[in-house]
């Protein structure tokens, strides 16, 4: 039968994980922490388990979660979410922005993504039967370039996905951009679906910019986050969706029939450890700490820095390394610098539908101290 | 903007369990149970998160689960799957069953479902952009009906949805049925999606007819299966599909932009436990028990038993009911049930695209024995 996604093979982060396994790489190329998670967190999931909290949760997650989300959002971006009707809880960010998109779009519609984006964007836009349409972030710096985001609108636009922080780059959105995205979309019915799961991770000066901050925007978006990502357990798989009470009810007609519902004993570990926000507020002090260390180490060989402000994610132009393998394509030098080099990275053409290439790499930084170290040490023959 | 699911509302399995809280009813609606699973597989779990398995697993599941459902398959219907290939661990078996459709139906493309169905089915398949085609099954017996069957093929249908045991209706389909399917399919493309979610509980005689015993079947089949009704743990959502690599390696397109992975403790929980196959193979004998505890009650009121060879649903007909209500529709019958008698069940309706109404309601019976006294005596004011 006749592939649904002809253009797809496996998701680069598993190619590059497993390739780092075989040649034991470091592996700072799929973005997950190798650091455990708060073991107070484990003992709330292996509570609720043993108080028998093992059957089916309402479908829309348990209610101490959506409350302390809903709470949580309060207390950082200003905006109220009614808990019952505005919060589903998802089996992971990536299911969340499927869902989310399998509910608002279909064939003729089409969806503005800006590239480079997270790779699930495009194959569930087509999933959907709509058409992609991709808009450049500014080349070099990835910012959003709102001239070409205003060009791409058409009377078929039905939604855009926005990123901040962003994956891979690490830029962070400005007060400035949001309200230039508001005023755009002011004019339109266009939704918004917001990956903002790396929201905990941006850098002083600089703060997260929530949609949710932006009445016009948080209106017409899907707010999209990760417990995974927050609290150290990607494998957990779980995370959220805030969106207006219609725009919700939709999501949760296409989210009943996705996963119906999302691991019990995780949703009740995680509300319970929601009520210190200690963990998440102290998160980019963490996570700001381990960039200056990896960005310190970096800043001794030939790679090119780019800037980071948010996200686990350091990026780097590999042109002015001293080696011959700098010409390779992208994708070929992160194999090579897995195998010959032993640390393992992500190609940013990977995040792009075409494959453009512009010699940047992506590393992660969310691994022990000594875990970076090593990885600069073996950096540092380059 | 329009709905992409204009007739879906909630659920029919969070209504009433909602309604049943709501009036303290005893809740034989949604299928799950009220008692907890072996506290070994929570240990199983708990040590697992100690271990720090705690970041994302394989794409396609941990190996060792893999491998464990491979030799389960194996030992039980002689079929040999490959784990690297062939088998692709999932959250729960709805997930499974929408991935399945995303990777192979799309506009254009019909696919074939068997009423009364699980009511994902449907939404599953428009959300694929398909077409729907609804073919009764034997009314009364509710057994596939293959000259029907045989005239919906069309040169535009694209797969089947067959499910035994059944739910809601608990048949269990037959050798000779798997054969005539067998045969009814031989001489097309059509793809099945074998929902085997009850396939642990079938009763003596009879013995779960997996098409992985058919090599013509399986061949063109993904086979779903789900660990929450397994193991008595249906809020952790770990299922799984078996099915030839070609359609594996579509499924697997679909599945990492769906979820990506599944629950990694969990995963590592199920592994160890699946180890020992006593608890699956002891599942028959302990839902017999409460099958036959719960049908002899029932005899005794003026209930009409229909038969229950598998799955821990059993259907009764109200027609001969002593009271008014026996006139209401199934849904306002089980409205009434769950607000005046005290026992919530689920209208056989909300399993057909149209709502046919034939005046059978579903109970589940994977209660503690007290439990199903307790609706039996209530039941029995009727
Ligand atoms: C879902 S696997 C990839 C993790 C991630 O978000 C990334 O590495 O970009
Ligand atoms: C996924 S919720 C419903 C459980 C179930 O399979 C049923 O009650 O039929």
């Amino acid at each position: 039968f006749p592939s649904r996604l002809p253009n797809v093979g496996t998701t680069i982060f598993t190619v590059m994980s497993a390739l780092a396994v075989q040649h034991k790489a470091v592996n700072l190329g799929q973005g997950f922490p190798d650091f455990d998670c708060d073991p107070k967190l484990v003992d709330g999931v292996t509570t609720a388990m043993q108080q028998g909290h093992n059957q089916y949760p309402p479908m829309t997650g348990i209610a101490p979660l959506r409350e302390a989300i809903a709470a949580k959002i309060e207390a950082l971006y200003a905006r109220r979410y009614d808990a019952a009707a505005e919060i589903t809880v998802t089996a992971g960010a990536t299911q969340a922005i499927l869902t989310a998109i399998l509910c608002c779009v279909g064939p003729g519609d089409e969806v503005i993504v800006l590239e480079p984006c997270y790779d699930s964007y495009v194959p569930n836009i087509e999933l959907a039967g709509a058409t992609v349409v991709r808009v450049p972030l500014t080349p070099g710096t990835f910012r959003p370039d709102f001239d070409k985001i205003a060009a791409a609108l058409s009377p078929k636009t039905r939604a855009i996905i926005i990123n901040t922080p962003h994956n891979p780059s690490g830029t962070v959105w400005s007060p400035a951009d949001m309200r230039r995205l508001d005023e755009l979309l002011a004019p339109t019915n266009v939704l918004v679906i917001s990956d903002e799961v790396y929201e905990h991770m941006v850098y002083a000066p600089l703060q997260h910019e929530s949609v949710a901050r932006y009445p016009g925007l948080a209106a017409r978006s899907f707010i999209v986050s990760s417990f995974g990502k927050t609290y150290h357990v990607t494998g957990w798989k779980v995370g959220y969706v805030a969106a207006p009470a219609a725009l919700t009810a939709e999501f949760r007609k296409v989210h009943q029939f996705n996963v119906f519902t999302v691991n019990t004993p995780m949703q009740h570990g995680l509300a319970s450890y929601m009520q210190d926000p200690a963990p998440y507020l102290n998160l980019p002090a963490f996570y700001a700490a381990k960039r200056d260390l990896f960005r310190a180490g970096l800043a001794r060989t030939k790679f090119r820095l780019l800037p980071c402000e948010g996200t686990y994610f350091q990026s780097v132009a590999i042109d002015q390394l001293a080696v011959p393998e700098r010409e390779l394509s992208e994708a070929d030098f992160c194999q090579w610098l897995t195998r010959e080099i032993g640390v393992a990275a992500i190609p940013l053409s990977a995040f792009y539908g075409d494959g453009f290439d512009q010699k940047v790499v992506r590393f992660c930084f969310a691994k022990k101290d000594d875990t970076l170290r090593a990885a600069l040490e073996r950096l540092a023959r380059l």
